[in-house]
């Protein structure tokens, strides 16, 4: 199989409220699934909301707590991967994470976001360690970041560079950076050659306004599909012969010159 | 002084016709300093044109080479900065050179294309070894670099690190590659926080097209002034105000995580 279809699950489901996210990702899970997507991708912090303060330290759950059961036999009785965002919490730790459950329900991978934005998530989060985190899926290489990451060309190049062919971005993206999702996320899939569903919450919540406009991008810098602003559930295809032949007419990462770049990994 | 003015002259000259590209270079300098331009940028390799095989060893000049002298004279004739491509003789060595005057005539930088692109340029030329050159102009600082550099994040990111505030871009930027020039360009200035002026070549030469659409982008990612697909001579400001600003709302070199990025600079 070489064309792997995503379904983006643009929501904020209801803040605060875990088990009605469940049941939000369970429904949409069975609609992707009817559609013939092979991974649904949900927003940042899906399972618990965002603006929701402390909170996010009380619904925090270990990677295999309660919730990832749950997750787990969704993607399994509906034989569809899931990837969704979650506060996770690791002994004194709490990662805003988003984890990855094959269509068999098994755990495929997590990640912990290493670019906290803003003071809100440097409040509640520890930054992630671990930059690149992959899967393997329908014979394409899947990567894992989360929102703010995507915004910096290191952080997917890193991907490119160990082998990505997929990468999926659960976002909480606001307003007015919309710049961002329609820009920027086109612009890295070109440059780094993959495709990137970049999967985002939408409308106001606590002090923030969430844009919607999620979006899966291709290797040519062409938008396969758009959301708008309101809660959607829509789909696009990642296909591996598209990847073949674009990274063949755009060859930078052959082309670039590493011995050039010492300054980007010098610490400060 | 916090406002510098930009003239983009988005023009090939005439191929292999180095005293007429000199006329069009000196009358282009005389209308931007009437209009109050401090600097005046042509596309990559003016001087001698792109398209032009073996003849770009035949009219390759050293650094202090008598095309660099005119160019000099033009500068202070008129009182203002000019960057011209030009193929710069260095030993065996033939260069793809952008040269930088400053408006009194003095030599203020030279930069030799570090990112050489397909294999036209690599037959031609040898690859320069320094990623970030810069200048000192109006207040701003200055950085070069031409064309397909400017395609990789590295680079850009690099001259960032390095506090260039105005980044001045020669090109052949080629159809159908318009998403360069369109979304590329004002992606780089928004993610690493600077301003942009990508000077192309415009219509056909050889076995080339070039699309024109030179444009001068901000920090905000907003374009500033876009040229259309003719010869064209427009303007842009470039205020450091707007920057300081900017910088403060999009934090992207301070939230950057540098210990995690130590593959971009792994040599393959």
């Amino acid at each position: 199989m070489s064309t792997l279809r995503t379904a983006l699950l643009q929501s904020s489901g209801r803040p605060g409220d875990v088990s009605h996210n469940l049941e939000v990702l369970e429904g949409a899970a069975r609609r992707a699934a009817a559609s013939g997507a092979d991974v649904l991708v949900s927003s940042e912090l899906f399972l618990t909301g965002y603006a929701i303060g402390e909170r996010l330290h009380d619904l925090a759950e270990p990677a295999d707590g309660p919730s990832a059961r749950a997750v787990a036999r969704i993607a399994a009785e509906h034989g569809i991967a899931v990837l969704y965002g979650y506060p996770e919490r690791a002994g004194e730790h709490v990662y805003n994470t988003a984890q990855l459950f094959g269509p068999d329900g098994e755990r495929l991978a997590g990640y912990r976001k290493t670019h906290l934005y803003g003071d809100f998530e440097r409040e509640w989060f520890t930054p992630g360690e671990l930059p690149v985190v992959q899967a393997e899926l329908g014979g394409l290489r899947i990567g894992v970041m989360i929102c703010y990451d995507v915004e910096f060309p290191e952080e997917v190049r890193a991907h490119a560079l160990a082998g990505t062919d997929l990468l999926l971005v659960p976002t909480a993206q606001l307003h007015p950076y919309e710049f961002v999702a329609e820009s920027v996320v086109p612009v890295r899939a070109f440059e780094s050659q993959l495709y990137i569903a970049y999967v985002n919450r939408v409308g106001p919540e606590g002090d923030f306004t969430f844009v919607g406009l999620s979006c899966l991008a291709g290797p040519d810098g062409v938008v396969r599909v758009r959301a708008g602003g309101a809660e959607e559930l829509v789909y696009a295809d990642a296909d591996a012969d598209v990847l073949k032949e674009s990274r063949a007419l755009n060859p930078y990462l052959a082309d670039r010159r590493p011995e050039l770049y010492g300054t980007l990994a010098d610490r400060a």
